[in-house]
């Protein structure tokens, strides 16, 4: 007997990251089970059992009436969260070494850019002014991360070893050596009061959507070396008032922010953004997914599932992530 | 009897960072030990037993005819070996934990720059291009340090908590947990072979003058994601061949640099680095000396001596550092 079939529904990715890259990966972890790369009319629907995808259509996954697991291969499921018509199975989030690694690279440096003035000192060399200013020591200055899962307690552990003090926020409790975790609607005023650099982690949820707007941010210290604080946001766009963000850099309430996500992406050529010379922003790229071990974690959970165990990483849908 | 006298011989520095600063710092950690702040007037040369300077002049320290020990408030002692006439007397270098925490925080920041991208994001966002590249992780990427001692070491042990791979050589033999060590003229070509971003954190001697030239760099890794290598530069001026760094730019013999030092500082307005694409300067901040700190250290190197005990970190006048 065939083992079930694999479908893999991957739309868009940048060079190098193409539908056929994935599909030799998965084809050569998944040893004789059948992989299909779609959309295009391979065989009979009702032969797939799994489907690992990248920003499906809506509605695309419920052509499989037999689809037992559903494998995001990203963190972030709140696009098909939103999908009303998502086959009830099993969808699974990607969580690998690899995905978190480069999140915290991503958060390592842009917190590091902010604390060292960096802004200021590629104005400085564009101006070619010789002129240091007062640097402070990292352990001056608070962090304080949104979203205490995989990627913000790594991110997390990372500063800390650079020497910032470190905090988090998450929904529910956590504790994590050497990081002071509040959580809860009671506990985000006292967090948001120490937090000279804000670096949000979260998923995008009914709950989240729009968390980090002008009340959050005039919430936050306003004593640290640094002056006015910074806000980085590489979760999803739909947490960010984008107006605010602006309203925010501007009146000082903010001295800075990093964007990786934006609420409509490819950001829009007329998006203030772009020029704000308190921004720093980059393509939604902050932690690209790596087919290599990906497509090894898939066909990990696939086996794991076939022999009747437990699927990791699988979304609350009462949560959505 | 008064204590012996500890005479601040104080030259330049930044805005918070006055002679003065240094004054009132060194008054709180002394007690009654009389702490002179000079040049000027304030009493007989032969009460001054300590010296603790920041780029003295040349022939300066010669003035106090029973002085006993000399204290650098940096870690780089290459200008004050140059002093013909600098006593016969132990210099110390300082060794601290903040200035190694600063000069990690720039390395880390410069690694990570160049590793993701920044020069090309930086010049996305200004073209208002949303042009995602492909992004490998740290772990294809070999970071080589030249000079192992507390700085280089701090540095290597960040830079792989980030996953970054970690070469080091240094003059003398060293044993890192994690980190492939080269030493001497013998293992410099096999160190440099498989280094893509090279940071150097060499002391200015006699033999390290000039080392960062075009020979050193033809053998840089030619095989890495990044394709062409990088070098850093928070080591001293000296240590590099500033025509050569530019040729090297410019024909790819290089991919990108980060300065911190310079042959001559402040960095002249004529200079070519200031406007060049490839170059990310910095005003010799990388890591700048902290009075708070760095007082408390002399203050207990004097009580040291002065029991009998041995000074810490002293410079040996036949290495240079």
């Amino acid at each position: 007997m065939n083992k079930a079939t694999l479908a893999l529904l991957i739309h868009g990715g940048t060079e190098n990251w193409s539908p056929e890259r994935w599909k030799r990966r998965f084809d050569e972890v998944c040893g004789d089970r059948p992989v299909w790369l779609l959309p295009g009319g391979q065989g009979d629907p009702a032969a797939v059992h799994y489907a690992a995808v990248w920003k499906p259509a809506p509605g695309e996954l419920a052509a499989f009436p037999n689809l037992r697991v559903i494998f995001n291969l990203g963190a972030g499921v709140d696009a098909l969260m939103a999908d009303k018509s998502l086959p009830k199975v099993p969808l699974v989030r990607v969580a690998v070494g690899d995905l978190t690694r480069r999140m915290t690279e991503y958060v390592v440096l842009h917190v590091l850019m902010h604390h060292r003035q960096e802004l200021y000192l590629r104005a400085s060399q564009r101006e070619k002014r010789w002129a240091p200013k007062y640097q402070w020591p990292a352990g001056a200055i608070s962090v304080g991360i949104m979203g205490l899962g995989t990627l913000g307690t790594d991110a997390a552990d990372a500063l800390r070893r650079i020497g910032f003090r470190v905090a988090g926020w998450s929904n529910s409790p956590k504790t994590i050596a050497g990081v002071e975790c509040f959580h809860g609607k009671a506990q985000i005023d006292a967090f948001l009061r120490q937090t000279d650099i804000l670096v949000c982690l979260l998923p995008l949820t009914p709950d989240t959507r729009g968390i980090l707007n002008r009340e959050l941010f005039a919430k936050l210290s306003r004593s640290s070396p640094m002056g006015a604080p910074v806000v980085i946001n590489a979760g999803r766009g739909g947490l960010q008032n984008e107006a605010d963000i602006l309203a925010c850099l501007d009146d000082g309430t903010l001295g800075a922010v990093s964007l990786d996500v934006y609420a409509a992406e490819p950001l829009q050529p007329e998006s203030p953004f772009w020029t704000h010379p308190k921004v720093v922003l980059t393509p939604h790229n902050a932690a690209d997914t790596d087919p290599d071990e990906i497509s090894r974690y898939v066909a990990r959970q696939i086996a794991r599932f076939e022999a009747g165990q437990t699927l990791e990483n699988v979304v609350d849908p009462a949560r959505g992530y």
